[in-house]
Parts: structure tokens; sequence; C-alpha cells
């Protein structure tokens, strides 16, 4: 029933003799396609007037960017590195200050058991069958030495305490090791062993602490940072080489030959409207960006497409409603759909409470809990204004516009297995699973307005980190990583599964770029 | 906190002078970059040894395609039409027979009430948050001319019958009109007026006579047809313009000249897993791909981006699993996520069916239906060998590893309603709605495997049916319709509306087409 053909061979190129018209083009077409001038430019190498050159040219000066830069600069390359706005730091800056490793020195110091394999396993089973199998082993097996790399870079990671319970809330200054994902979920504990692997650098177990040490390794490196000096095309020659780039600088545009080649890692698309409403899969509203200190605006996927760069993973978004980064208290409600059904374990990881709450008939979704939880977390930072108080389940059904039987069944199910001490449905963990049955409950809409949405996909890069075009070629002298490359997805992983992804590919993009014999 | 960027804005042309890269362009570049040389080529016009020319090239000779030639034929352009098999049909001549369609005379002569605002909200419903509601409009708008032109082409409606009742199992020769989508779901009668929609020509109510149709006046039209003859790659000129395309043909590769431009209409990506993998959003296992006649390898999409060409709904699937298609009796089953709850009205249209499957947990779903019903109806089709026959819920429990009081508590709250005669969870219609109670029931594994999978996405197009360029422009001489566009998804909206679209956009490519200056 199913005839697989690759884009490669249903062309069927190869095969055809001299092709007529391209036989043909005998004249002078000096100019690049109109179609796509503004997004890349054409010519010969010795027929552009360069404004600036140098071996290699990183555009986003994020974690990713940081990698590729310190990397070639490491090996001996000269190296520019553009960012789009005054002040770096991209989604790195920003994040939530985990690095998902396993197998690490860290970890063994603690006397927790990992290995790459089992890092693997938790991994693929995270991403689901859509995982990029290649690129995750790729991750996983890295990630010893990436720990190691990031104690270079000078990350200080052995300040800090672990935590070998699961906790929500996030965690404080002061813990370098913590669960970070759905690893203890039922279903991802059936493949792979439960162990933190959520690495956070001291003082501040912050996204401030890893750029820190990524931008002084940068500056010590003797990378030439530009900041408010966005890429803006790529330029290729006759042969599609990838050649240099065009920056828009506060003097105007210039032209950077990077003889090496163009390391993009330029973030996400998430603030680009015309980008979600292209690949965003779901029907439903989408609630707010994740903010990021960077643009988010799709750039470098942009430009790499331009010039015929294929994409990998673009219907995949890390889309997080949550109680897990608010605190304990928060996960002893339930999260119903507009049926009335729970959808989740309500203690599971921010994505996969997005997951099922984007997935659920209509998303719109009601958090129902027993007031005196409220009054230890701060559910509004994440819900905003409850739709209400009430006295019962019933009055909560009619709050919300849930049918009331289906409801008071859900509830009831829910209390024997509280009494019980399993949750029968969705395995949430014994200690949120508490009877919903002294009132005033505390009504919150939970719905896909109150998500946060991040994209996933970028360009399609091979496990060498070049960009590969539609045929399945690799492009010359174009490399992507971070949020500008579609890697490891599959689904969102857990906290600091993209940082581990950002790192490893942006090491990898420097690295090879750096060792490319490259042009005159 | 959000930062609406579009495309266009965010790269800030415009503005910008004259480039210093391309200003400095002045050698001769005549070949095509490398990188897209397989997919694309570009030249002077006069620099190209043409083969062939003609007004107009039409990609793929399915039902876009047809809609296209005869349009752009009648507005007196010169036609080719391209088709790649030595049959032509596409997915048209395969589909189920149905064109949905809004305010037709032929609703009027039933005596049903329908007009193109109430379709158009249908449809909006049906496609939710994400609709493409100006090419919504454009669609529902034209609907009733739509009917018109079908009949015209020699479709054969009057001499069928109407079913105004909502039966599963499709419609046999002798009806020419019936419910075709979720139109009675509870959800979408809350925002349109239900009514039968889905239009079936005679004599045998089948997309063989939807074809039969369309090539009979392609033919009648003087289109010129070469079969087993795939467009492989679109020439542009030196200002981006399409003018032309090289064919392959028995005698090798062909370059026709388009003085117009080209269309294309060269179907889905259903068949090209790097596509898949690249676009599909879920992480869950892909059932088998919807049989078409045409080969579903998505080249038409590739050309089109291999000159700049932007995407629109790629994330968007139909994805069916069905008892909707197998007969009423079927309905009376209930199907059960992995954790034992109900996940949709078991009678509602197989994309919604589908589509909450692919977004349970684990996306395996289990099918329990009392024995006699299985009788009436061929689960198999579908299902393929039922898991078992067991003589309790308990044993149905343990034969599909689902927990055993979840399904119970599912079974009985379901059975409350059967008695009470109103599904509360979902809203199936009353006259599936039977207790499931009477041992032995029959389990069928009812996940994701079993499900179906068609793209819905393609290339971006303006409502004129115009190609847009990664940076929001019309890429001038280059059309796009039926499954080559990413038109009014949003999801899939029941059948016969992949088909109002293709019709409604392939004929808009003709007439636009036909209607350009052209080159010399």
């Amino acid at each position: 029933m199913k005839e697989n053909i690759s884009r490669r061979s249903f062309l069927g190129f190869g095969a055809a003799a001299a092709v007529a018209a391209g036989a043909g083009l005998a004249g002078c077409a000096p100019q690049a396609p109109q179609a796509e001038a503004d997004l890349a430019t054409t010519g010969a190498t010795a027929d552009i007037e360069w404004n600036k050159e140098t071996d290699v040219v990183v555009v986003g000066f994020g974690g990713a960017g940081s990698a590729a830069a310190i990397e070639a600069a490491r090996a001996g390359a000269q190296v520019v590195l553009l960012e789009e706005l005054s002040n770096p730091g991209g989604s790195t800056v920003a994040c939530g200050g985990f690095i998902m490793m396993g197998g690490t020195k860290l970890q063994e110091q603690f006397g927790l058991k990992d290995d790459t394999e089992n890092f693997y396993n938790y991994l693929v089973a995270a991403a689901g069958e859509n995982a990029n199998k290649d690129a995750i082993r790729v991750l996983a097996d890295k990630s010893p030495e990436l720990y190691d790399w990031c104690v270079e870079c000078g990350m200080d990671f052995a300040s800090g305490n672990v935590d070998t319970e699961h906790h929500l809330g996030g965690y404080n200054a002061g813990f370098s090791l913590g669960y970070s994902g759905n690893e203890q979920a039922r279903e991802f504990a059936k493949v792979a062993m439960p162990v933190p692997r959520g690495h956070m650098p001291q003082p501040s177990s912050s996204g401030a602490d890893i750029f820190a040490a990524l931008s002084s390794t940068v500056e010590a490196e003797g990378v030439e940072v530009m900041t408010e000096a966005p890429g803006r095309r790529l330029i290729t020659d006759e042969s599609g080489r990838v050649i240099g780039i065009i920056a828009e600088t506060k003097d105007g545009e210039v032209a950077i030959k990077a003889r090496k080649g163009v390391v993009l890692t330029a973030g996400g698309f998430g603030n680009n409207d015309e980008m979600l409403n292209a690949y965003y899969p779901y029907t439903n509203r989408r609630g707010p960006q994740i903010t990021a200190a960077g643009n988010e605006n799709g750039s470098g996927i942009l430009m790499g497409q331009a010039i015929g760069a294929d994409t990998h993973g673009m219907g995949c978004f890390q889309i997080g409603t949550t109680v897990s980064t608010l605190g304990d208290a928060a996960a002893h409600c339930i999260i119903v759909d507009a049926n009335g059904h729970r959808i989740v374990a309500e203690d599971e990881y921010n994505a996969y409470v997005g997951k099922a709450t984007i997935q659920a008939p209509t998303s719109d979704c009601y958090l129902i809990i027993e007031k005196p939880y409220t009054e230890e977390v701060e559910l509004g930072q994440r819900f905003g204004e409850p739709l209400g108080e009430v006295g019962s389940i019933e009055e909560a059904a009619q709050l919300t516009g849930v049918n009331v039987d289906v409801l008071k069944s859900t509830v009831d199910f829910y209390n024997v297995s509280a009494a019980q001490g399993e949750d029968r449905e969705f395995g949430k963990a014994a200690k949120y699973l508490t009877a919903l049955e002294k009132a005033p409950f505390v009504v919150y809409y939970a719905g896909s307005d109150t998500m946060y949405t991040a994209s996933c996909g970028g360009l399609k890069i091979d496990t060498d980190a070049h960009v590969i075009d539609l045929e399945g070629n690799v492009i010359p002298g174009l490399y992507a990583a971070g949020r500008n490359a579609g890697t490891i997805y599959g689904w969102y992983m857990g906290s600091g599964s993209s940082m581990a992804d950002v790192l490893t590919f942006g090491r990898i993009a420097g690295q090879n770029v750096a060792a490319e014999e490259g042009i005159a």
C-alpha cells in the first residue's frame, strides 16, 4: 500500500543525461533571481566588494553561537560573531538554567548511576516515534564530554547540591543537579531509570550563569563580536557554496567574506507569526511565546531556506501549560478538559501537560484545587485570576460549563484513587494524590490561552551540523545549530534538553567549519 | 510579552540602500547555483533551447490540474498538461466521490436550506483557530458557482437521491447528496446548521465519476496532455519570473516554455517519507497513506520551494481512523485510550476520530463492541483481526493492558448515558448509544497503526492562487492548487472538502494564469 520514495530517488537525477535547458545556458545572467534577491545573493567571489574578511562568520550570539565560535577559534580559525541586538545572550541567557546531561562526573560525584545509554533511552522515549535517533545518539554520547567542556568554560557545578527528589517549582540558587523533565512519569520510568540530569551552574542556577561562562570564553578566545549587526542574507558563489553574508550595521550593509563558512545560530521563530501560521500544527489558540532575550524571528531559518535548505521538525513545538514550575502544592489539583475528563498526571513536566492540553477536545481545560493549596503557591502566575471559588463540584461544573455528571464521576474516581494511594488513570505521584473533597474549591481556566509556545524545528542538518538542501545534499560552507537547526526533536524532552542540543551541535558546527579547507 | 514580527518587517528591506554585494556583482555568472541546480534552472529566456512552447503548463492531471487546464483553455490560452503516470486522475479519481458544496441548486431542489455563510461557518469551525479564513471565504462564496460549473462539465447530480439522515458507511450509487463531514457533531452543530453538503455525481457516486467529467472536458477544450511526463524543475528568468519547466519524457528531458506561466497541481507528499519526517507533527506512529492513483511524492511542492516559495499548513494532515466508513452498526462501539478513557463520539467523521486517536496518550486505542454488531459490519476492513473475544469488561482490560478500574468506570458511566439516551461525554447520536453490557465483547486494536494519513499542506498561495515567496511576494508566473497548495487548512473538514478546495483554486489558477500578459 505504501511506496516509500525519498526526495532524491523520486527526482531520478543522475541517470539523466545533459540537461537541455541547463546546457543551453550560454548568456550572461549576472543578477540573482529577483524572487530570492532579498534573502540571498549569488555571485562569483572575485566580483563581490567585500567590506570585511574572516574565516568563519557565526550568526547569533546565544548559546549555540558561543559554542560554535569558541570551538572554531580554538581550532585556529578567525571568527566574526554577529548579534542582532545590543545585548547578546539569546534564549540561553533567559533560560531556566538547566543543561540536561547524562553520564557526567557530577552525577558520579553525587553517587548517581546514569550512563549515555540510559540518557539516550530517556530522550528517545520523550521525543517519541519521530525522534531523530541519529542526532539523539550523538547528543547522548557526547554528553559526558560536554559536561567537562562546560566546566572548562568556567561553569561552576561543584559548589551546588543535588536534589534527588522530584519537586515542582524549579530550583533555587545552590542546586546544581536535579530532575528537570518527565523522567519519573509512569511511561518514561518504564524505559529509562529515572535520575536527575538537569545540571545548573552556580552561583544562581540560572541561564545567566550559563551565558556568563560562555561569553567570557568567547572573549578569551579572541572572537570578534559585532552587536546590533543582524545577518541579512547569505552569499553563495556560482557553485552554490556559501562564501559570506550580508550583515546590517548602523553604518549600512556590509559584505563579510567567510573563507571557511557561515554558522547559523540565530534562534527560533516563536515571534514570527507568519512562520507560526505556516507550521504550527494545532487548530487551537496559541498562548504567548516564551520570553527570550533574542528576537526569535526565524531569520536564520529563512536565510537558509532562501538558498534551498531543507527543514526538519518544523511542526514540533514546546507547548507548556504547567503546574510544575509553580511549586509542589499546585500538583494537588486536577486538570480536566471541557468534557470533564482528566487529561494528564498533573505533576508532569510542562511540555507534557501542555501537549495534553492542546490536544484535548477544544483545548479548554480547567484546574480545580482545594483552597488551602492556593495559599501555598501562586497559581495566578500561570493561570491569571481564578474563574471563581465554589462550594461543590456541581458548582464547579456550572462555572465551567462542563457536564456535571462527567465531572462528578471524574472527581469520585480520582478520590477513590487518592484513598487507595494510586493514580489509576495517569500515575501521578502518590504525594500529590490527595482527595478533592473539602470545599471551597478554586477553579482556574487552564486551557490553551495560558500556554507558552516555543519553536523546536529549523534547518535540516546532518550530525556534522552541515545544512542539508532539498535534494539531501550538503550545502557547502553552511552550518546550523541551536534553534536554527531542526535537530533532536520529536517532542520537547524537558528543561535543559534544548541547551544540551544547542551546545552539542554548536560545538560540532564550530569544529567542522574550522576544519574546512575553505576558499582563497 | 509577544512581539509580532512579520517576515517582511523583520527583514527591514526596502529602506536599505544599494547593496554592497549586489551592486558589486559585475562579472558573468551564467550557471545556476549548484545547490539548487537539480530542482530549478535560471537563465535568460533567449538563451534557453526550448523544445516546446505554449502559453500555460499545468503540472499534474488530477482534479486541480483539470480545473486549471479547463479554465485556462476556455479563456483562450494554449495549455500543455503534464502527468507523471500513464493514467491520469491523481487522488481525485481514487477519492470517495464527494464534493463538499453549500448553497447549491441541488440542495435547493431537495428542499434543503443552506447558504454560503452557513457553509463558511462550518468550514471555519472545522478548520479551527489556524483556519485560513480568507481562502475559506473564497471557497464558500464560489461554492454555488462551482456546483453549476461541475454540472456544466458533465457531472450528473440530478438523477440521484438525497440522504437527509446521518448514516455511516458512505453512500452507494444512487445518492447524489448526503452528510460527509462532522456537521451533526455536537460542537459543530452549535455554530452551523447541519445540512448535507456532500455532492456525489452519478451513476456511481464515486471519484471516477468526478474525474470522467473533468477529463472529458479537458479533452473537449483542446488541452494537450502529455502522460508519463513528470515536471522536474522550474525555469526562471533573470528577474525570477517562471518562464517554463523541464519535463522528463521517454525521449529524455524537454524544456517547455510557458509564456503565461506554470500551474503546479502535482499532489501531496503522503508517500515522501523525508517530507513526512520533516513536517508530521505527532510523535506517534503513522499508519498507512491513503491510496491514491497519483504518486503523492511532493514533487510540485519541492520544485516551488527550490525557487524560494513559502509553504503553508505543512503540519496539517488528515489522519483518519474510523468506524464511520464501515457502517451504522460499528458506531455502537466505544473507543478508549490506553488509560481507559473514551476519547471521542464514535460516530464522528474519520478525521476527527483520527485526531482524537493520534492525540490520545500513547495513541494506543481499543475498540470494544458487543459481538452481534460485528456480524453486521466488517470491522476488520479497518482494524484487522480482533485482539480477542472476551466474556467481561474485566477480561477486556486484561487483554488490552488498560487499568481495569478505569475501564469499568468508563463503561459504567457510558451505560448510564445509554439508559438516559444522552452521551454526556461526547454527544454521540442517541441511535448509536446502546449499553455495552451483553458479553461476549469483541476487542480490536484501534490505535495509530490503523490510521491513514494524507498531507494537507503545500506551497503558500494567495486567494488568486499565485505562489508566494519567503518574503511574502508573488512569484511571477507561478500558480499552485490542489495538494500542491496549502490552502484552506486548519484541519481536515470532511469528505469532499479537499475536492471543493482542489476545484475552486484549480479554476482560479487557470483563470488567472490565462489572464497574464506573459512573456514574448
